[in-house]
């Protein structure tokens, strides 16, 4: 269950050892780490691997003396962090900054806390393009009209669509996922507009977007994507109030987590023909077999799988390891996301079950 | 059934006047042209309108010889042409040249024979996007399965799809569609492959694709883009051997015209799930009802309505009346393609039987 | 003087030889054909040089019967395109259309007239930019006061000067330099403006800028790029009256043909201060060595020479054989310019004295 | 001098105040804000600036028990910490981190340290390229020609020219002025090599660009960028020895600090013509009046002037208006700079003389 790599690097006396302490559960060494990847990992110190099972209490205690990174979920309360003098950051690579760490603590020793939480926004971003104009040009309805031998052809089969290139857009929610989603649409020319109340104007101007309030987004975009993130204060943010403000026929696509939404709300304004939608997350996951949000018409369903990708878990691994070493010479990390308090404490992702 | 506007524009006597002679079926008007672009149209001459109906031949000889203008499919052969000292141009507005113009004829009595054939190039692009990253990220397949109840949650959601981002995209045929495919998916940075046989290499290097013959195209590309026109060459030239070439699990999207591949071996090659697929256009339109095509698991079905958009429609309409504009005031046409003899002669789309 | 190649190509008998009649001056081919477009070029025919003087007149005279291409600028009036039945093609090497063609009779012969005039738009468009970015942020200005000991630093250095990013831009013609200048600057995020009497604005909105009077442009732009070709209509049309509306301080580049702007006005505007400006054009060239505008401080100099690089002239030797290939396989040409008639006769470049 | 703002806000105590000590000297305020930044600025709360002379020590000893931000240079070692308990946030805005600050100590404190530089990336880049396409297309030297009348026309003009689209690029130090010029030269596709140690290749390849060693990017490269910042570490990194890797011909830009370069061997390439280069720095700022550099000919002289713009000042202080927004509300900064320990320590730049 637990192995130690490079016990013998030469020249290194084993009491000296940095430990590299790696316990990754829900994810596995092999799950993020292409081989090239895993080499360079082996070579930033001492690995101790726990992957079967959370690392036990008493290894985690005996290593931390020695212990320059945790790559992991560990808990580090304060009393761990005073037994770990050498330790230089913690990488969450389940990728959602958990209740188990203090992160004061961490800041004033200097620890970075960091999540390559941006490994996924590719992926993501990639599937929301595709159905967002999916919803917009109604190709899987398409597709099931013609199965159903009910299908127009022609302009009489594009009564209820709309060109996606040109609509307006709006983002809720302005993070990696959303400046990657806003990269991939250049081409098409939209009106991007942004709601991010954690970001300055400036920002969001910079990537040729609008930065406006929740209302007049809602108000405006024929397109709407939640990418917003779910913190203590916005949980269910988004409720029959606000699809209502939504114009008719638009499409809405939640892709980062259901609490942000009130799910019965948005399920109702679909069902009643308000709005189309695509969801790729869900209250509880996996869905019941019964539950009837698997028989709505204008939904599009997907089972949380637009992130779970090799792909993004690879790079979930290469931005690690590349952090790492940076941190190791003394650098600043430059591709993970960093825990920054006041943000970390807010945020309410639920740790994920399902790889 | 037959209406002349602007009969009394001041200063002009009714003997001089330049006659436009419209004759649009299977398209009308109100079809191809919004209020402001109609506006433009009425401004050009002296309409002579003929919309439930193709024109009778009596009218058309009557009007041939104050025409500057035709707007529409009428048949032009060398006789015509004969009695139309005035004509400037022939404008295609069901957007395929059709054998019935003396082409030859036309060019050596300078009368432009034009197409506005690209406006559909934008809504055919888009949507083909949207089904690529469909095929790829198996998004209307895994909409099913969760409707079934067999979804995977995930990686496991994951087991038999692949990014569309950096895939090596081939596109055979590489016109107004091509182009604006290949511009769409510029932030997706994909290896593009180019396989047209009218195009100069130089042509596609501009647009950062890489001119290839047809089989390497076939054995490289992870999507396969089928673009390119029928013409008395290329009928079927897509068959079992061809398909055969393509790497197992690769998604082919046919875009253009049905003729250019042999069309049981394309659906063969999905239903055996050596490729998945996507189609728009069909052997025969409207489909039968029976037709087992409806019933293939692995083939996206969509009843060629990409192209057949609102806005597609009214872009007609403006390149023609903005072409027509500089016709008239000497200058040759900008936005419309050019029947050029030779070329003309080869195509071999069937005229639409439903817009 | 006279060269003729490929006469004893197996298998063709030299009565039926296709003759392609090469008359290039004032350019020559090892000017504008790098060795792999010269062995391209060698296939197509049997090539009949004369690059040390132009071809003479009895030559022409024989060689027409059987001649299938001219590359050059040959005279080739009605009598003798009579004489040249099997004449498929003319490319004008020079790249300005000259009178001394029959275009009306090649058209209604179907015989292509065309020009790679295209391959000189990159490198003055490139130059362009530099230049405009010169005169905005104070480059050469800046680099002749630290010459003369009386720079200044840092925010003393930029009292006179803009930032060329976000500047409005006006673009007066907007052919291939106009449309490539524009591509260049796209990350610059100006704003746009074009006028060009030649096109309809859907092409100008296309190419994400916005179509305007000519009066309107000089009024609100702060870097006006003049890239207009001289025809018989627009001879010296920017003068005193129209460098008066842009406003002071903006920067003016003159990059296509003298002729098109009042010279002393725009010396004059130049001289008071009202604009700097940057010019590749000058009404004599070369221009005489006691020329006051050699001395004229706030203008940015350069003799002709922002087109004429090496990787230009071999792209005018590339374009012309990959079209006249196409032509000789019965496809248009993708690359040249075609002499539209009407436009052709209008154009009043002067030859070029020197390459 | 000394100023106080906002003493009056209904509703505060003025025990209570929040004070914005302001002590930007270099800057003015009246320098790095617009209108609408200072409104904003003096919302954040009780401003107390000193900007004709620094803030006298008996001055800031006083405000630190209630300061919450510092705007300004401000000497801040463990002491004066100790001292400002409500202290959130410094904010250099002379956009250099100086020694005068204890780091680590505002690290355990939770106390950003910030910088505003990012707001010179944009005009140094915009003027490098302008200077690149200058030095490359010999547009500076072709304006002496010609005011000596020795100017050459065409392609005689272009003997020691290249052209810059096309060419290998290669950027030294790739912080925010490199990833701009990289954003800014997109349209040229230029091969990009980038050679940067702070960062891992994963960063360098998401902006299109090849991270290689430096020996690697001199011979390779046809135009150098030096962007690189001093640090203890790399002083003079850049010799003769380094230049001499250099192909002949090529380009070479110092932008950012002349310590990274041994200056007398630059200048000594230059002389003998194995480069041709552009310089905005010195390593004795205003340069001596007798200074030779002021003479050598194949170097484009620029006074430490390509930053100074007044929309770049501007952008310092609407980047630290905005971060300092965020940071009161409890939200990370989003513009700025951070300070990491480790990092600011080795930074060796000179405080600004002149602004």
């Amino acid at each position: 269950m637990l192995s130690a790599k490079n016990k013998t690097r030469p020249g290194r006396d084993k009491t000296l050892a940095d430990i590299v302490l790696v316990d990754p559960l829900p994810r596995t060494l092999d799950l993020i780490m292409d081989p090239p990847t895993r080499a360079r990992f082996e070579r930033l110190g001492e690995l101790v691997i726990s992957e079967d099972r959370p690392m036990p209490d008493e290894t985690v205690e005996r290593l931390l003396p020695d212990t320059v990174l945790v790559i992991g979920q560990t808990a580090l309360p304060k009393a761990r962090l005073d037994r770990a003098p050498k330790l230089r950051a913690i990488f969450n690579v389940e990728t959602n900054f958990l209740p188990n760490i203090d992160y004061a603590a961490c800041q004033s020793r200097g620890i970075w806390v960091l999540s390559p939480a941006s490994a996924f926004a590719a992926p993501v971003a990639e599937a929301a393009l595709g159905m967002a104009i999916d919803l917009a040009r109604g190709i899987t309805t398409a597709d099931r009209a013609m199965r159903a031998g009910t299908e127009a052809y022609g302009l009489a089969g594009n009564t209820e669509t709309f060109r996606f290139a040109g609509s307006t857009v709006g983002l809720i929610g302005f993070g990696d996922l959303g400046r990657e989603f806003r990269r991939l649409i250049m081409p098409f020319d939209n009106k991007v507009l942004v709601h991010d109340p954690w970001l300055p104007d400036e920002i969001i101007r910079r990537h040729h977007a609008e930065p406006v309030g929740l209302d007049d987004l809602l108000r405006r975009a024929r397109v709407v994507l939640i990418f917003a993130t779910v913190t203590s204060d916005n949980q269910g943010f988004l409720g029959a109030r606000e699809f209502a403000l939504i114009q008719p026929g638009s499409a809405v696509l939640l892709m980062s987590r259901a609490g942000v939404v009130d799910f019965p709300a948005f399920l109702d304004a679909v069902r009643r023909g308000h709005i189309r939608a695509a969801t790729d997350v869900f209250p509880e996951e996996p869905v019941p077999a019964d539950d009837p949000v698997r028989r709505i018409p204008g939904l599009l369903l997907s089972a949380h799988r637009t992130g779970g990708t090799e792909d993004a878990l690879h790079a979930v691994g290469r931005m690690t390891v590349a952090d790492a070493e940076l941190i190791l010479r003394g650098l600043p990390p430059q591709l993970c996301r960093r825990a920054d308090p006041g943000i970390a404490e807010r945020l309410r992702s639920k740790p994920i079950a399902i790889t």
